[in-house]
This record gives C-alpha cells, sequence and structure tokens, in this order.
C-alpha cells in the first residue's frame, strides 16, 4: 500500500488550539474543504436543502476503494452511498466507510504484520505481545456492525459541524482474532479495581504538542471485554491499514470509534482516559452547552434501520422494498415497513443467514404499488423490545440518529 | 472490465473432436501448456512428487483477483492457494477459484445487467424474463461452498488428467437472487412429469460445430429446485463476468459445475440434457472405463474438511490448527483433527458464525507441540452421521475426492 501523505503541521496546531466539535484533523481538512468546494445535489434519501461536498477523487491509502460506490468527504472520511453495500449481510471491503480521527500511520507498520507489538497493562501479568504471540492464544470470529458516531448527522435541522453522513457510516463485517478475555487469562486476570478497558491508537503524532490532544484513546466499562476481540483480519483479509491493520480492537455493539486501530496498548484501569476524543470528545450534549465528562459518552449503539433500495423511482405493480436493521447492543427482532410515512406499517422478512447479535439482518418487504408517491421507512425492535424512535434528540455533535422519520426516502412509482 | 479474447477456432475443433477427460478448452489450454512449461516445487500439502505448472499471470478478465493468493493453471482455471481464504467463515471475491469450461462471454453483458434474459421452459406459462423482472418477483439470500468437482485431483495417485487442483478449487460465498420455487409458482408450476432442471449458460460458440459437444449445460433432479437460487449478486457485489454475472444458477450442495453461469435457459425437462458435458462428462468411472450418461454424475457433494494452517512449520508451545469443513448436501456436524496422521483424534472447536446448511464452518484445534515431525489431518462429520473417509476411490477423471488421508499436511514444529 501506498504510503500516507504526512498532515502539514499548522493543521495539528490549528487542531491544538481546540475547536469544539471537530476534534480531528480529518474534520478539520473537510471543514476546509468544505468552505471552498461548490455544492451539489443532495444524495437520494436526503431532504434536498441539505447540501453535500462534491465528489473528491479517493486518496492514495484507500485507491482499492470502489470510486463508484463511495462518497469522499475528505481523505479521512469516506461514506458509502445508500443501496451500494448489496443484500449479502456482509459489507464488501472496497465499499466499506472510512472514518480516520488522525491520518493512517506509514503502510510500514503492515509490511510485517505479525511484529506489531502491543503492551497489555492492568492484568496480573502485564506484558508486551506481538501479533504473532496474539494468534498462538486463541482464534474466534464475530460478525458486527461498525458504526461511526456521527452517522445520520446529515438528518439533523441544526446542522451541526462534522462530516454530513447520511446512512453510509455503517456497514457489517466478519472480524477474525483472538478474544480479549482470552488474553486477560493467559496474564493473570484483570487487576482488582479495573472498571474500565482503555485502548491507545498507533498513529504518528507530531512532537511539541501535549499528545492528551490528538491521540486517540477510548475506555470502555470492562463488562465490554466479554465479546471484545483483538482483531487482525476482516472478511477473510488481512486487516488493511485504512481499517486498522495489523490490529485492531473490536468491541461489538459499540460505536466506531471505540474499536481503536493500530491499537498499542490495552490497559485496565480504575479511571478513564483522560484524552480529550475520550475525555469531551463523542459526548451527547445540547447545541448550546460545551462538551464535558459527565456527558453520556458514545458507547453502545442503539436500535436503528434504513431502507436501501428502491430510493428514488420504481415500476408499478410488485416492489421489493429492502434494507437493513440492527439492534446495536442487542440482537435485533423484528423490522416494520411504511410506505406512507409512518401512518400505517407491515412486517418486513429477514433475508439470509442470521450472523448472531451483533450483525445486521437485510430485509425485505414485498409491496404490491400502484404509480404514485411514497415515503418509504423503516423502524426496528430489538430482542429487548425497544422499538426504534421516530425522532433522536438534537445535539451538540449530532450523534447518535436513529430516528426512522428522517431516514426515510421519498419514492415515485410509475 | 476488459473484453475477453476470443478463443481460436482450432481449438475448438481438436475439442469437437473428442478427447475422452478433456472436454473443454480450458482443460485444452492447460494441457498444452503442462506439456511446453518447466515444473516447480509442489504447493504446500502436496506429495513432492506431484508437479504444478509454473505461475502464470493473472488473465485480463480477471486481474483484479489477487495474484499473491491464487495459482494460475490456465486462463480458465485459477486456484486459490491454500490458507488463503482466512478464517472469516467467508471466501473474499478476489481469491475465490475460477473453472471456466469455456471462455467467458464478452464483456458486454454485464453492461446493463437489468436487461440480461433467461427463458424458463416446462412450466405452466413459459416465458422470458430479464434480470429487472427477476428482482421484481422475490429476494433471498443463501450462504454455500461452491467447490470444482475436481478439487483434490491432485490427490489421485494415478495422475488423472485434467487441472491438478488440491483444495483451493473451493470457497464459501453468500450469493443474493431469487428463489426458483419462487419464479416456478409465479409461471403455474412445473409442468407434470418434468423430473430435471436443466440449465444452459450463454457463453458464445462457433458456428460450424454441433453445439451439443460444447454448450455448457447441465441437469439436476427437479427437487434441488427448494434451495435453488437465481443469483445476481455474490458476497454483497454485482456477480462479476468471472463468475457467472449477470446470471447464475447457484443449487446449494450440488458440485460447482451444476451451477451454470450466464444462464439463458432454465427448463423442466422430462429427460436429462444431452449435451455432452452432461451426458457424458462429470461421471465418475473406473480408470480404464469410457465416460458414459449410467455412471453417477457429479451432483450432490459429500462430507469434506482440510487443514489450512499451519502448513509447513509452526512454533513450538500452543499451536493453533485451522480448517474448514463442510457437509456438502448436507449441514457438517462436528470436526476431528489428528496431529499423528490419523492415529489419534482430538474433537476441534467451530469458529465463528454459523451460515446455514450449505455453508462451511472454519474449525480450530489448539494444541500443544513439542519440536518434531507432525503429520496435521481433519476429518468432518455430516447431520446425517457420515464421516469423512480415510480414502475415495480412484476413478477416471480425478473427480470428488475427500479422504482426510491424502488431504493431510507435514508440518515441522520447532
Amino acid at each position: 500500500m501506498p504510503t500516507e501523505k504526512r498532515l502539514p503541521r499548522r493543521q495539528f496546531l490549528v487542531a491544538g488550539a481546540g475547536v469544539v466539535g471537530a476534534l480531528t484533523t480529518g474534520a478539520l481538512q473537510s471543514a476546509a474543504q468544505d468552505a471552498k468546494k461548490p455544492e451539489v445535489e443532495a444524495p437520494v434519501g436526503k431532504a434536498p436543502d441539505v447540501k453535500v461536498p462534491e465528489a473528491k477523487a479517493l486518496p492514495p491509502y484507500v485507491s482499492w476503494k470502489r470510486a463508484d460506490a463511495v462518497i469522499v468527504h475528505s481523505p479521512e472520511t469516506i461514506e458509502m452511498k445508500r443501496g451500494y453495500g448489496g443484500t449479502s449481510v456482509i459489507t464488501p471491503n472496497d465499499v466499506l466507510y472510512i472514518r480516520n480521527n488522525v491520518p493512517a500511520p506509514d503502510a510500514a507498520i503492515v509490511a510485517d504484520r505479525d511484529a506489531w507489538k502491543l503492551s497489555v497493562e492492568g492484568v496480573g501479568t502485564p506484558k508486551v505481545l506481538t501479533v504473532s504471540d496474539l494468534k498462538a492464544l486463541g482464534l474466534e470470529s464475530i460478525a458486527s456492525v461498525l458504526q461511526c458516531s456521527g452517522n445520520g448527522r446529515a438528518f439533523f435541522d441544526h446542522k451541526p459541524s462534522g462530516t454530513k453522513w447520511t446512512v453510509g457510516a455503517a456497514g457489517c463485517v466478519v472480524w477474525s482474532g483472538v478474544p480479549v478475555r482470552v488474553v486477560v487469562e493467559a496474564l493473570g486476570g484483570i487487576t482488582p479495581g479495573a472498571g474500565f478497558m482503555t485502548s491507545t491508537g498507533g498513529e504518528t503524532l507530531p512532537d511539541g504538542l501535549d499528545p492528551k490532544t490528538l491521540i486517540v484513546e477510548r475506555s470502555v466499562p470492562t463488562g465490554a471485554i466479554q465479546e471484545a476481540l483483538l482483531a487482525w483480519e476482516m472478511n477473510g483479509e488481512p486487516l488493511s491499514l485504512a481499517h486498522g491493520g495489523p490490529l485492531r480492537i473490536v468491541i461489538p455493539g459499540y460505536h466506531g470509534v471505540n474499536n481503536i486501530k493500530y491499537i498499542k496498548r490495552l490497559a485496565f484501569t480504575p479511571v478513564e482516559s483522560d484524552a480529550k476524543i475520550h475525555k469531551t470528545g463523542y459526548r451527547l450534549h445540547a447545541v448550546d452547552a460545551k462538551s464535558a465528562p459527565e456527558q453520556p459518552s458514545m458507547w453502545e449503539m442503539p436500535v436503528k434501520s434504513w431502507v436501501t433500495s428502491p430510493l428514488k423511482d420504481a415500476k408499478t405493480g410488485r416492489v421489493q422494498i429492502t434494507g437493513v436493521a440492527f439492534g446495536g447492543i442487542n440482537a435485533v427482532n423484528a423490522v416494520e415497513v411504511s410506505v406512507d410515512g409512518g401512518k400505517t406499517w407491515a412486517a418486513a422478512r429477514f433475508v439470509g443467514p442470521d450472523l448472531g447479535r451483533y450483525a445486521w439482518r437485510q430485509f425485505v418487504l414485498a409491496a404490491d404499488l400502484k404509480p404514485g408517491s411514497y415515503r418509504l421507512v423503516s423502524r426496528a425492535i430489538d430482542a429487548k423490545g425497544t422499538v426504534q424512535p421516530e425522532d433522536f434528540p438534537t445535539n451538540g455533535s449530532g450523534y447518535g440518529h436513529n430516528g426512522w422519520r428522517a431516514h426515510g426516502v421519498d419514492v415515485t412509482v410509475v
């Protein structure tokens, strides 16, 4: 893979100066580009007044992505177009979204994958393990939805800053690696009193700045280790640099930001990380409030669904309405579809194999539609009976939108 | 995709002259190349005296395959290297094997996928349906093992002609399409007395030859329609030309040759096809016998498994022995691993999600191995209790090898 171009120092300094809601260099680049670029038509399924930046070329480190299937918001934020993920449960690697908080490290780190080192701390016998050591400890694979906290941001009316994702900052993939619990057992268990699992990314940070303002480090409650995986493979391929290779932690059911790429340190700690991205970043707060540690962190994902086809036009007669539905931290149990914007609902059918609690399900509803205009929406119900809500509260950074109403699409049947 | 080069007429004429055991132009090319090329070291897991042809470059129509992960036997026969399919259940598109009996049609046929036509015959209301029509009828997805009848041919001692596949003419993928039974129901059901479902491929055949000698057409018992799919998608991507796009029939549990690519005709017939590839091709027969219609056809696949890692060396201590196991027409229930060539066995553990009856399962056995030489073998047991056999009978064309002994690998632990 080509070597990632280093970001100019100047942009790091801007980030270091503290821009609320735009912590990251990627977001800064995106914001800078948004200001310069002309705007083009709204994507399918978006209100026509929501503007998106003009299409950009794929950056070299992800030149292998399918250019026709993605929207390049910035070099660090690349969205899968709605309806381009197929109906085969698993999202292909070459269309899966990209969201890097800091540019990817040099591609040299994937030249000798097995040599990558992880420091495990806060256990009986702290130790530095290579990927090769981890591979000898165990093997598991798990399917899970990977979704950015900001997926759906474009559907908020208050125009929060940050990438205007609609539905394409999400995918369902299969990971292979060693369970964190197996590693912890091999190292004598978690130190008593450690309530959090803290993961640190191996991105290269510039000298002369407080690393806490830029380092990609997140804590989650220790309970999450039951399902967490230290993964070296995604969808049967060695984990690419773009998606966090050689080693990434996967915490099924948790928002993407917690699935730290290029993980170099896994620590069981009594307190949460004080890195800016964790301490105040990725928090749900009111539009007029500043981010703060006491606000909810973007941890567990809630139930969500959306329609993937048709998105614009359909031929009168039998129309197969398809989409994806997932329960986030819980399994998804059912999904309903409405063709009249939510006035009436019909149960959709799940399609294909069930890949487990953290995977999404494809769904289909066959509807006989006469010529006319239709508003297609879907709402999922998780295994605890929680129904996907009609709306999601406005919040400062535009996180966590799972309201079914805004995710609907207007379709003309002719 | 680039336009497929047309095969010179001369080669078709040779095939038309009737070469037993080398029905296909691909096999003819391969055989011609074998005669000229120097031979190189046997692949991992092969007896050292089994020669394979020198590595060739990827042909243009599959230039998107991972060159490092495949063995190009000929332009129409490309094998996945052992151990390159990952441990994430699904085989990535860019490593999945290729076996075309006749060169793929011109890429023009995937320029407007929805316009591809299928003639459905032997039903209440015979009809020509486009892919667009089929998409309106229904949607299902299914995971299944795709495996060439000749997979394992290299393990026979009598050196049958044909591609010397070891284990890499197999993969597990997810297909999306419309169930054949839904199409049949929509067209008034199967004509009484039709015991076979006959699929015809849309390959371009040269003028002036009896098409029956070259056409890719196979019959299967009508009962197979319960699970059969007319598929337009594989692993979330529109079905590539190389793998049979725009439309392929998928008959889960049946050998690859029955899963006709570029399907242009689906007929329910009282008798089996008289095309050469069906009438006498793909038959199990004694080495000194000629192929004949009364011999067993390569229809349902039996239970099978093999080790995928380690394949050569391993570090002493805990070694994770991995592999794949499937039941073919039945689900797979269990798999055992031996490190002493089959003297003693231990139950392996299935890894990751179960994608259903026709998918394979990844397995793992953690073994503590001292320095020394080991012969790793695996044997699977299907849902009916059938155990993968130690050997498989020698047969003229080298089909159907599922004997566990020959599939083993010699590993040195240091």
